[in-house]
This record gives C-alpha cells, structure tokens and sequence, in this order.
C-alpha cells in the first residue's frame, strides 16, 4: 500500500497496554512515513465467521494491541508529535474486508441495560469503501480511522490501554481519518509511539462501546515541533467531516438534566427506543447500529443547572 | 414575512419565565401557522449602539422573553406537539439586522476565567445571511434558530426560563432552524407552548452564555401527535446541519478525563489558547467568538474512567 515508506512495522510487532519500558520496535529521524500493520483490536480473537460464543470467550488480556512504539529521534518531555494521518487500506479476511462490532457485557454506555452478549460482523468493499449492509436493516457509511494512537506515559510501570490520558491513546475520535494532522505532547524521551485499533466506522461517542473493529494498513507522517506545551491532544482536519453521513439529515434524541453523563444515557436510549418503534429492530442491533454512526453532541452546556446533550442519527442508514 | 399564517403573536405578547397559570395569548387548532415577533434575550435593553456598560446594568429580571403562550386545542399530558420550523427573519435596527454576543459575569461554562462583562455587536445582511464579521479577526457563518421553544411545565408556580426542561424550553440546540421538525413532550391541558430567543448563530455548547442574540420573526406549524409518550425532546432534520461551517475543515482541541464538564472546559480554554496563540487575539474575545461557531462534541464516552470531549473551530471562519 506504501510504495515510499520509510519503515514497516509488521503485525507481530505489536504490545498490550502501555509501558515506558518497552522495548522500541523502531527508531526514526523526524519526518519518517511509517507503515503499520495493525490488528483488529481482538487481536484476531475474532473472525469473520466469528460467532456470539466467541465474544463470550474474549480474553480481556489480549485486548487492542498497538503497534510500535516508535522512538522519535530528539522527541523530549514538553515536546508534541505531528501526526498525519496519510492512509488505510483495510485488510481482506475470507476474501472481503470485514469488521466487527459488539455488545461486550460490562462495557458500554448503556452497560446496565444490555447484558447479554452479542455480535455483528460486517463485510464491505476495501477500495470503494461503499456504505456497509447492517443485516436488513440499513446501511452505514465507511470512514477509516485509527482509533488508538499515543505515547508512552512519563509514569513507569504497565497501564491499561482502555483509558485515553493527555498523551493520546485509545481516544477513538473518529475523525483521526485520512488527511487529519495530529498532535500528541510528549512525556518521555524517543516519544515512543505507537497505533491500533483501527476502526471502518464510528459515531461519536462510539456508545456500545465498540465500532467497526477492523484490521488495517496505516501509513503515517511523524514529525516533531520542540517545547509545543500542549496539554491535550489537538488536531486540524483538512476538510468537512460527516459529508459521508449527512447528505439526508438526522434524527436526533436528546437527555436534558444536570448531569453530561445522565443526559448523554437518555439521549441514546431514547434513539434506541426510537429505532426499535419506527424499524422494528431488536434493541440490542439498535445500540450496535448507532454506534457505529451516531454521534453525541453537547448542545447546551451553560443554561444551569440543567444541560442539554443531543444524539445525531444519519437518516442516509435507511434512504 | 408570512403571508399565509393563521395568527400573529405581536412583541407585547411576551412573558417571562414558565407558569402554567399565565393566559394564553392565543387559542388554535393543530395544524395552525403562526408567526411569532420574538424580541432578543435581553427584551431590548441592548441594541445595536450599546456598550459593555450596557451589559453591566442588565436587569435579570427581564432575561430571555418568550412569546405566547398558545393554548392547542386538544392537547392533554402525554400527547406531544409536533412543531415544524418554517421560517426566519430577522429584524433590522438602525439600518441593519444586528446581535450581540455578552460575556456575563458568572454565566457561562469558564465564568470563574472570564470574570469580566464583555459585549460584541454584531451587524449582517437580513436577506442574504452573508457571514459577518467579528472585529477584525474572521467572519462567522449564520443559520438563525430559536433557542427557546417549549411548553408549560406540569408543576405550578413560576420557574426560571434558564434552564432546559423535558418540556423543552431554553434548549440552544442550533439545528432547530428553517426546516427542522421538534417534537415536544406535553404535560399541561392545551401544552401552553411559546417560543423566544432567536440566534442568528451559535455552535453546539453555546459555551460564553451568549449566541450571536438577535431579535427575529419566527414561523411555525403547530400540530398535535396524540398520546405520543415522548420523554425527551426529539426532531428531525431535512439535511446536513453543518455545510455553512464546514467546508475548510476544522480545529479541534481536546479534554480527557473521568469527567465530561472538566473535559468540556479542557477542551475549550485549549482552544481559547490556541486562537490567541494564532490568531493574536484577547482571551475574551476568543471565548466569545467560539461560543457562537465552535462545536462541543463527545467523541468517546465508553473507555474507563476517562472520556473524551472535542470541541471543533470551523477553520471558514479565518479562510
């Protein structure tokens, strides 16, 4: 896929959780275009021909490995990365590119109200990249993305790869695509890079849970800007960001109350409960669904004490 | 402005604050056109000359009018209004259509930052809704919404007009304009219903308090969905919500952590930060010019304990 790339770094060079002392798998100048083989973020415990029973035999141990670390020559406490974001092209399994999104019990927005497992795997096209069949009932539009990209924390030890933290991570913004430069701060010396969890699609919030879980090429840009002092990942998308999804409109639950992380349940079950009356779907391929392509956005947050948090669902998935 | 409406609800036939006790401006049936002259949320006491010191003497006793109520024939507790959001126009002071946008001293989501009153007038072209300037620094792209619209609250008594409730009212969602479709739970015989708060612009958050405030002429098709059981605000939209922001791409700063209100402010002093950085601009006027253009986004809220909340700058502003 990456004809001038400096460096790949092949699927088996990859770890689980994050640890300033592991061991580089590459060391690169600045401006190095790397190649990066990554895992879907089962680590291959799941398949296309996968099935709910293997969902419930996932070992949580061997969850979202990234590929790397990097270490980035000069890169220094203070400094940031400058990430771009060049290219995907998703890997085919069984004879199609192929994904996988699931309900995994514990996890989740809505974790108290699904409890039971469950899994949908997806098929589409990897150079057209045309919207993918979700069973009968619709279909969602395709936006690769890497859903965990960082560095190594400047606090030794093991730390979990769920959480995202200042230095990146398993952020899973979904419009880390094709074109998006980004910009992670620093915290030990070298960076030491690393990126996995390469999603075909997500909404915002990404609120069962999981997205489109897919295996991927990504090719990346890495440079440096020296003493950046960022506090927080920042980015610069090259153009608009939902023209894939939002040529129909949306329909769009909202929670209202004080407290983000209530309203933010309320408005996603009453999309759920939306679906389920207007498609007749099952709730938990409706919490799936929207998943994938429904995005939480924060409409009001000043009018006290109660805010307003809406949830975006692109009518495109059924017209 | 509307040649074909049923009824006229006149700028006196305003009120304030939510009491189901308050007489109804007007009796329709469902299916009725309505045009509403809706004064800005200061009810008049900023216009297009005003200063800062102007902002200083506000009476908050006189915040945020609403015109109405409607009394909807028919209407009982359970039903839901079905409002179609037909047109807007905005009305012209001292030759122009105008806003303002305020930093309120401890309103706000970085009032304990932004302690100081601050006032932006703006000036736009009523007909042709051309991006208007702010200060020297950019051009803000306009699409007029109503931020308040909603019903009477079941509950006697008077209740502020500040917060949002499941019955609607001060929502700020910035897609409830021309076109869109609400839908509003009822919880009050005849669902008293008024609408106020007309925005000429404003991103998701509306995070100073203020959008661009602009007095406006509102049209709206009122109906009835009987026993629609709705426990939150819902509607529709016929199209993309974004593509007068959107076609440069975006800014986008970040917040992480196990909180989405600590995570909201991270994300938006970043990108105050970053545009006084960039841009060469005071804090506070920074904080202003966001409020009515930057987008507050959820991107993940399921990797524990930390969740991450974007906030997006239409890069169209300076291009």
């Amino acid at each position: 896929m990456c004809q001038n790339c400096d460096y790949t770094i092949h699927g088996a060079q990859h770890h689980f959780g994050w640890d300033n002392s592991i061991a580089p798998a590459e060391r690169v100048e600045p401006g190095a275009q790397i190649a990066f083989h990554c895992m879907d973020s089962s680590a291959g415990q799941l398949g296309p021909s996968s099935t709910v029973e293997d969902v419930k035999a996932l070992d949580f141990g061997k969850i979202n490995p990234v590929s790397g670390p990097i270490h980035v020559e000069g890169a220094e406490p203070g400094d940031a990365l400058k990430i771009t974001i060049d290219s995907f092209a998703p890997r085919e399994a069984e004879g199609s590119a192929w994904g996988w999104t699931a309900n995994i019990p514990g996890f989740g927005l809505l974790a108290d109200q699904f409890t039971d497992p469950a899994l949908t795997i997806w098929k589409y096209d990897a150079k057209t990249l045309q919207p993918t069949l979700f069973g009968e009932h619709g279909r969602v539009p395709l936006k690769p993305f890497c859903g965990t990209i960082g560095n190594a924390l400047a606090e030794p030890g093991m730390h979990s790869i769920v959480p995202p933290r200042r230095v990146g991570g398993n952020l899973d913004i979904r419009d880390l695509a094709a074109g998006t430069v980004l910009y992670l701060p620093v915290e030990v010396a070298g960076a030491l890079f690393s990126v996995g969890d390469t999603h075909a699609a997500q909404g915002d919030g990404e609120v069962c849970g999981t997205a489109i879980e897919s295996p991927m090429d990504a090719v990346l840009t890495i440079d440096l800007v020296k003493d950046a002092q960022l506090k927080f990942p920042r980015f610069t998308t090259p153009g608009p960001v939902t023209r894939h999804l939002d040529a129909k409109g949306y329909e769009v639950t909202t929670g209202i109350g004080p407290d983000l992380m209530s309203a933010s349940r309320d408005a996603v079950a009453g999309m759920v409960d939306h679906l389920c009356a207007t498609r007749q779907m099952a709730a938990v391929d409706a919490y799936m669904l929207v998943s994938t392509c429904g995005d939480l956005r924060i409409s009001e947050i000043v009018d006290q004490p109660n805010w307003v948090v809406s949830f975006y669902f692109p009518r495109c998935v059924f017209e």
